[in-house]
């Protein structure tokens, strides 16, 4: 069971107007769950300062499938890595490019590493890794 | 056929030695494969820029899978916007939480409202939005 | 006077004491005020996604003074411009490099035109534009 | 002297006609200065991802100089800190709030903490830090 506590926060009239409307234009349904949503990205953030924390990864890759040996050279490095990874989507997005989406685990400072390896394969263009904070 | 040129660039030593440093130690095999990154990276960025341009985006959510209706309500999110999913991919964290992919294509303005509402619904504890520019 | 409101939030134990660690470990005296501080940023970010809304901008150049005539550009750019500039500080980071940093006022999309301006200056290294939402 | 040395990288016409239209709409004068610009940004980012390198930082701040003690406490921060504070440039902004423009040279981690310490004073309402990687 979770436990809930119930703290109280002062703040002035001209914060909370524009806050209001900002989280109601969003679509929000409390104040309450706004404001644990801050916490915990501001939390999260926090961890995954450290490259030691451990986290899984989004990373997106967009490649030209045409490129010579570059998928067989993607999947060596995901297999041969000490991150595990999860899985992978793969999504043709014209004759040419693909966007392939790679959910990774470990620890954020590897998985950073494999990403740059990725990234500088000839034939993937652009790329970028998301990370998020495991408990 | 692509029509590749050469283009000469004029660099100090001072800049070129840290930059084949760097290059190296990421896995790049040549300079012109490393500059051609920087290049589209700062393209795409300047594309993106523009609420109207036309975007893949991947974008992700942790969420408690036990919240009420959140599933329900993610779905039809996703299926009564104007964006097309491309799909979605669902990744079980641990015991409550789950990491779901979801590739859409779409305007970046239309993009970041659907994920602005998804991730505003209660159960949804984190996520992000990562654009990549579209021809 | 300003008015100040009491609101009411409810949090999960593993939420609440994990953020009581980290705001005391940035020397946070109430839990009120980090929260403040947290609904600024969103507030100022918001703020500042619109090219319209009014900001002043914090600039910073690094360039080397040894560059032909590029001080009379700078000058002149931001004499020039229908930004305002507040005030701009010079200081001297080693024989060669100067950093340089402008306070401007104005819209944030003609702020980063000249910001845009300024970095492409022969001479000018690097640079970053950081922005203050205006009242 | 610089020794300067001459590269040449190949790209796409796709790849070189849209960046010669972006660093034109810049005010770039040539390929060169713009290229150069991105490995700068590329190594500067580079290291000050390591929280033991050397940097110049601009912090800015805005408060409210009603706040009791604000400004002695700040600038007893500043005093007591092992971070070298260069200079600091006040601005007012309008009745009540100020912008506090510091610029610190020190260990990229001991600026962040500094920093934190700041933002966390009660009457701070906002505030970023930018580096500068320094030789």
């Amino acid at each position: 069971m979770k436990q809930v506590e119930r703290i109280g926060v002062s703040l002035e009239k001209q914060l909370l107007e524009p806050f209001d409307k900002l989280i109601a234009g969003r679509g929000y349904q409390s104040r309450s769950e706004a404001i644990r949503d801050l916490i915990r990205e501001q939390l999260s953030e926090e961890k995954l300062g450290n490259p030691k924390a451990h986290a899984v990864a989004v990373v997106h890759l967009v490649y030209d499938h045409h490129s010579t040996k570059l998928m067989e050279k993607l999947t060596s490095l995901q297999h041969s890595h000490v991150l595990k990874t999860i899985c992978t989507t793969h999504i043709h997005l014209d004759a040419h490019d693909c966007l392939e989406v790679i959910v990774l685990k470990g620890a954020v400072g590897e998985i950073n590493k494999m990403a740059e390896n990725m990234l500088s394969q000839k034939g993937v263009k652009l790329g970028k890794v998301s990370f998020v904070a495991a408990q």
